[in-house]
């Protein structure tokens, strides 16, 4: 364990670091932004238990790192008889960290198939290595583009005093790199669209509200962190214009599963006439989940926030016609339907 | 200080208690239910520092404690020329406490009238604790049969599961014993008509909820602690049939001034479909506030939770026509309004 005791103004930070000599650097997410402890992980295990305990959030980051467990797996001296059967376990395990993370399982999905397409002859280190790097630069891009199409949509939406509401941590380290909700904020506060980000305390097991409004502060952002009960308040008097949150996946229909206050927000933004927008990549759209109204506790997480224990945030589900707008990488979709998802996802992807 | 190690299972907490040696006793809110700890003020400017620090809290609580503070302020060896002349530094730094507090300003009222209305061959010290004493029995007196108006009302509406929420302290030191909306819970609980009941948390500076939740399940209340981002949830998926709140102020046309989160979940309980009841004494009424519902930060109180260093808990409106029920100690108001309030505030008083 490393402790980093500076952190260059205006650098983002880098939550997942391949490091040449082998090995993967974790930013420890349960300190920051208090304490910046790096973790390095030379095998497999050390990072699933990462995932596990915390250290690693958010689905698009439990995927790269998961990409990465793989990689560090396809290390060995002597290469097995058959590489699939050799890593289902580990597939298997860190497909179990979080089932409903859609990105979790997208990159799982590729690892897969690159094991699964490698020829004997080939390197599969390398191999595996090249997928992780391509996985979290994929992520990364969509993150720029979706900042870039959120703000487009603020642009055309503007109205005259402009706050925008964040809930759930969609930072630098919730992915690729860039976020998805604060990729979106940052730019278009740095374009002078927005006044000032309201950041939700989203009081849960894994507080990440102080990391992400260090985050936009550093990028300087003007930014302020309020509790979760002035939510209501803050809509009626305060000029917000917008709530923002993330997703851990999105089904056929646009029913969004996403951290826990969504749902809440979603309601409280239509009775104020104000707009609820969804920042994730189609990474999180899973076409084979038709609609979320029906999940219950059992796939969501059922544990109660307060009662400690659990470790995963428990999720809640968003009902398609509670959102404005989801912003992909591959374009935004207005008062999303079952059709406009389909229609967004027969798009060719460029990368 | 005294530090009560044991309480006494199923026996109600006495925040405020007279003591025979001429001392009010003031269980310290900010340390329990971890620590019961007493604090014994001898004199006024005990009780105003305890009032501003946070010891006493809740508008009934506040309006007792103001009480005896000014029956202290009566043990003089010397009368003074004029007994209001004298008192009136002291009402006055009473009253700043907590300006939106009707309770407190009501309690105010009375031990004014009773300064002004004693005559010099009176012993102003007995006449001020008689006050004091009538003040805190008529609070506890109205407590009771709120609880079984409460209770009616939720007999009245009552659905296949029944669970309620309660959102901000209304338990025992809320006032003169008994509680508000906790009194309505407990007396409903005992009465098998309640499931469970969900305690919000009230993310703030002043947190009561555990304190709330300990006095539910000393009384064999079922009893959970929820994180507030969880209530569309439990709206939605857990059975919650009532949200309970209590008020600080209820204007005229019934806007309610109270706990923050109110108005938030005013919305949310009729977005599905739930009632919302106020619970609350006349005392809280007042008839020269028109309606509350333009009041700003100004009167409400800005501070943000989270940012800390405020001495109270900012407030909220929540609008009359997000509320129905109003339930005091004179009777029910269902769907309130102002020819409701204003029949029901002609009603005689009976204590």
């Amino acid at each position: 364990m490393l402790h980093v005791d500076t952190m260059a103004a205006d650098q983002p930070l880098q939550g997942l670091v391949w490091l040449a000599e082998g090995k993967v650097r974790l930013l420890d997410q349960r300190v920051l932004p208090d304490q910046v402890v790096a973790i390095e992980c030379g095998n497999p295990a050390q990072v699933l238990a990462a995932m596990r305990d915390g250290v690693v959030c958010g689905a698009a980051a439990l995927g790269i790192a998961a990409a990465y467990a793989l990689a560090l797996a396809a290390r060995r001296p002597v290469p097995p008889v058959n590489w699939l059967t050799a890593l289902q376990p580990l597939l298997d395990e860190l497909a179990a960290v979080q089932p409903m993370a859609a990105n979790l399982h997208w990159a799982l999905g590729i690892m897969r198939q690159t094991i699964a397409s490698t020829s004997p002859t080939d390197d599969m280190a390398v191999r595996l290595l090249q997928a992780a790097q391509a996985i979290q630069a994929a992520d990364r891009e969509a993150n720029q583009t979706m900042a870039k199409l959120g703000v487009q949509l603020l642009r055309r939406h503007q109205a005259p005093v402009h706050r925008v509401m964040l809930h759930g941590y969609g930072g630098d380290l919730s992915g690729g790199g860039g976020g998805t909700t604060y990729g979106v904020a940052r730019t278009a506060s740095a374009a002078g669209l927005v006044g000032e980000v309201l950041v939700n305390e989203g009081r849960s097991l894994l507080p990440s509200a102080s990391l992400g409004l260090s985050e936009l502060l550093r990028s300087g952002a003007p930014a302020a962190l309020h509790a979760d009960v002035e939510a209501g308040r803050l809509m009626k008097h305060d000029g917000v214009t917008w709530v923002l949150v993330g997703a851990e996946r999105i089904a056929a229909n646009g029913d969004v599963i996403g951290p826990l206050g969504s749902y809440m927000l979603a309601i409280l933004a239509m009775h104020h006439g104000l707009r609820f927008m969804v920042v994730a990549s189609t990474a999180t759209i899973d076409m084979s989940l038709a609609d979320a109204d029906d999940l219950g506790p059992d796939q969501l997480g059922s544990g109660s926030l307060t009662r400690g224990g659990g470790e995963s945030s428990p999720l809640e589900v968003t009902p398609v016609e509670l959102i404005d707008a989801i912003v992909t990488e591959k374009g935004i979709i207005e008062q999303p339907d079952e059709r406009k998802v389909a229609s967004l996802m027969s798009v060719r992807q460029l990368h």
